[in-house]
């Protein structure tokens, strides 16, 4: 073969690989959604995802890695697909808006995805003691730069501490989120508690809200 | 013996009880937070409270049964000491803040305790699937009844929705207690972020913001 269809082939591999690999994690968040991470089995997902079990292992070490992948891979997609959203924007508090109401709509549009994140994950043990969720702290950076920026241009209070604002703003949105996740029948709308939760966010935020809190 | 006489003795009887359950709760409390509920028995409470294993029985059936105790008892507790926190209060802003600083304050005094509600408790399945929080509810209903009480009084925005309002809340109170438990050296104070919390929600809620908001 020429180089050039060396070159081709490896990438097709890589691709394919690539493919596989992502064919069994979705596979794999409809199978722990369904039954509960727990109680599902490796071979469970391999059925799903209709390979062979052996071909499980030839891409995650342990039912504990595809769960996971299954939320680095869920971050790195919500990381791009929000710094998308933002880019063309200006305003640091139509940016906060934008990222609640962003994170809301995602969790109701992938509810298994939310579900296996929200539920399952925080069921594990690996993660909530061994695993740094370094992908969530960089999900987490974008609202603190939103709220830096603010400050910067003089919008925002300069008393309000972004690594404590962006932990909070989570905080608030990843609770109703949980709620909705395990409440069939939750009395408000994931996208209401977003604009909810931006209204609070931005208006206390906002430079001389703090005055205006302290002197009513 | 008499009749008051039989009911002294049955009242300390009940006193008795009373106080052994507390004193196995209170071990367990310790057991768990040190060694991780999965990883602990109710022969490890045993030990801790200086009982026999069997003495655990008479009072609670199981040792799932020991951990959601420790959670209503904690939470009756909370809402007792937090009520007589507020009674004097008027203002329904100043409300909140003492709500905000009440609580992290209690997660600060109380480490173990905030580590087996925080981190034990949600890694139980029985909990996350099976049980219904009414205690939590009750507890975040009087965040509710504050919100209720400004918008009565015209004080806060009517827009805003108490049920989302307190659930928001106790969400970023909760992320904030979680990642400084799991957390050696977090940087910055519960304290501090209980203020900063309360800051945005108080100046995000109070009347008129949202304009202020809106029309920058």
């Amino acid at each position: 073969m020429s180089t050039v269809a060396v070159k081709k082939t490896a990438a097709r591999t890589a691709q394919g690989r690539a493919d596989k690999r992502r064919h069994i994690l979705e596979a794999a968040v409809e199978v722990f959604a369904n039954a509960g991470f727990h109680r599902s089995r490796v071979s469970d997902v391999a059925r799903a995802a209709n390979v062979a079990d052996g071909t499980i292992y030839l891409y995650f070490k342990s039912k504990d890695e595809i769960l996971l992948s299954i939320f680095e891979e869920a971050m790195a997609e919500m990381i791009e697909a929000v710094e998308v959203k933002l880019a063309p924007l200006d305003d640091p508090f139509e940016k906060l808006r934008t990222f609640t109401a962003f994170h809301m709509t995602r969790v109701e549009r992938h509810r298994s995805v939310a579900k296996v994140l929200q539920v399952e994950l925080r069921l594990s043990h690996t993660f909530m003691r061994e695993y740094k969720p370094t992908k969530l702290k960089e999900y987490l950076d974008i609202v603190g730069r939103i709220v830096e920026e603010g400050q910067a241009r003089g919008l925002m209070r300069l008393e309000a501490n972004p690594t404590i604002v962006r932990r909070a703003l989570f905080g608030a949105l990843d609770e109703i989120a949980m709620q909705w996740i395990l409440t069939p029948a939750a009395r408000y709308g994931l996208l209401e508690s977003a604009n909810q939760i931006a209204d609070i966010f931005a208006s206390g935020l906002r430079s001389g809200s703090a005055e205006a809190s302290a002197n009513p």
